[in-house]
């Protein structure tokens, strides 16, 4: 039951930032880093802040992305997805159910769903979300806790085959290994440590996006 | 700004239960009693627990609170009030702001705050809230952060004097001062460990219920 939907697909690189991995800095500077570097979607992170001082901060990173044609996800916090207006929200296995979100927010808003299984996916899919994550590609000790093991490039290729709904690869994934992500059938490459723990955040995500697009010709 | 509401106005006993303080029984067991001991106004309060899991507990409670011809709110988050179909919420200083709430719930919801000061009583009713909460009256270890400091059965008379929406004290109520705290002008007095923690938590509820009542004839 996919909908139809206006919305610009989500593709390239996807930086999700929070005050918990970016080396002390503020998560507005390594935000606008990261998009400068070349993020195409930007997703808040940000589990035990007080709302209403998140909610400045996802006004702002909203705001930002507009400016960068990005795209701007809230994680888990369906309200708070509301409150600033982003382009969508992404859900773990143990978050509220998609059609929450779904009834909440306006239609023209994206829903993303974390999977481990391709039995994830199929769900997350048969719940009409816009794109399914799927991960941790590799190991990694900064994807939630919804990425239970490894799935490797097989995994990758695996999801893939279950569902064309925009594919989005998280956990693990580098410089190194971005293009082999990609060539395994991912749309769209999910990063926290590899760009907001860099010493050059926006270095490092200009990297990992000519990276992406070296995969692609 | 407050608006018509054709909700049940709150009022008598208000119990706050929370996996936190239980004292390892369960939730719903906790709330059970305190409904049958004659509880008014029931709101869970899970900071932490996984939303899938918490949006199970908050379906089972409103049950209950609507076989009692109870009220139910869920704290904080408005999305949870949404998917379980809350009679409202109630919301902090630093949570996300009264019209969020407004615009995601249905009319007829009911949105409480919570308060410290007569300035910040003020600010809540010119924001449109149901009702306002203020406290701590009495010093305590486990209401919310917002309850900054002992405001006293003064700081209820001066709530009182702020506002004619209906006014809930919370913090370091019991059964010795209930009556006090009623005098003084509250419509409803909001519990937590007088209730969760005692050893018969049905028992505790129907002795407040009763000094609530006393306090009024």
């Amino acid at each position: 039951m996919h909908r139809a939907n206006a919305a610009p697909k989500i593709d390239g690189l996807y930086v999700i930032v929070g005050p918990d991995a970016t080396r002390g800095r503020p998560v507005a500077e390594v935000a606008e880093a990261a998009l400068r570097g070349g993020a195409r979607v930007l997703q808040l992170r940000d589990k035990t802040g007080d709302r209403g001082d998140v909610l400045q901060t996802a006004v702002r990173l909203r705001e930002m992305c507009r400016d960068h044609d990005a795209l701007f996800f809230v994680n888990d916090d369906i309200a708070l997805a509301y409150a600033c207006d982003a382009d969508g929200v992404h859900l773990g296995q143990s978050d509220l159910p998609v059609d929450v979100a779904r009834r909440i927010l306006a239609p023209d808003k994206q829903i993303g769903r974390s999977n481990n299984t391709d039995a994830e996916v199929e769900v997350s899919v048969s719940m009409g979300v816009d794109y399914v994550a799927v991960g941790a590609v590799f190991p990694t000790t900064t994807v939630g806790k919804g990425a239970r093991q490894a799935i490797g490039l097989d995994g990758i290729r695996s999801a893939r085959d279950t569902t064309d709904i925009p594919l989005v690869a998280i956990g693990g994934i580098n410089e190194s290994n971005v293009g082999d992500v990609i060539r395994s059938g991912a749309d769209c490459v999910s990063v926290i440590s590899a760009v907001t723990m860099a010493d050059d955040p926006e270095d490092a995500a200009r990297r990992l996006a000519a990276a992406i697009e070296d995969a692609r010709s």
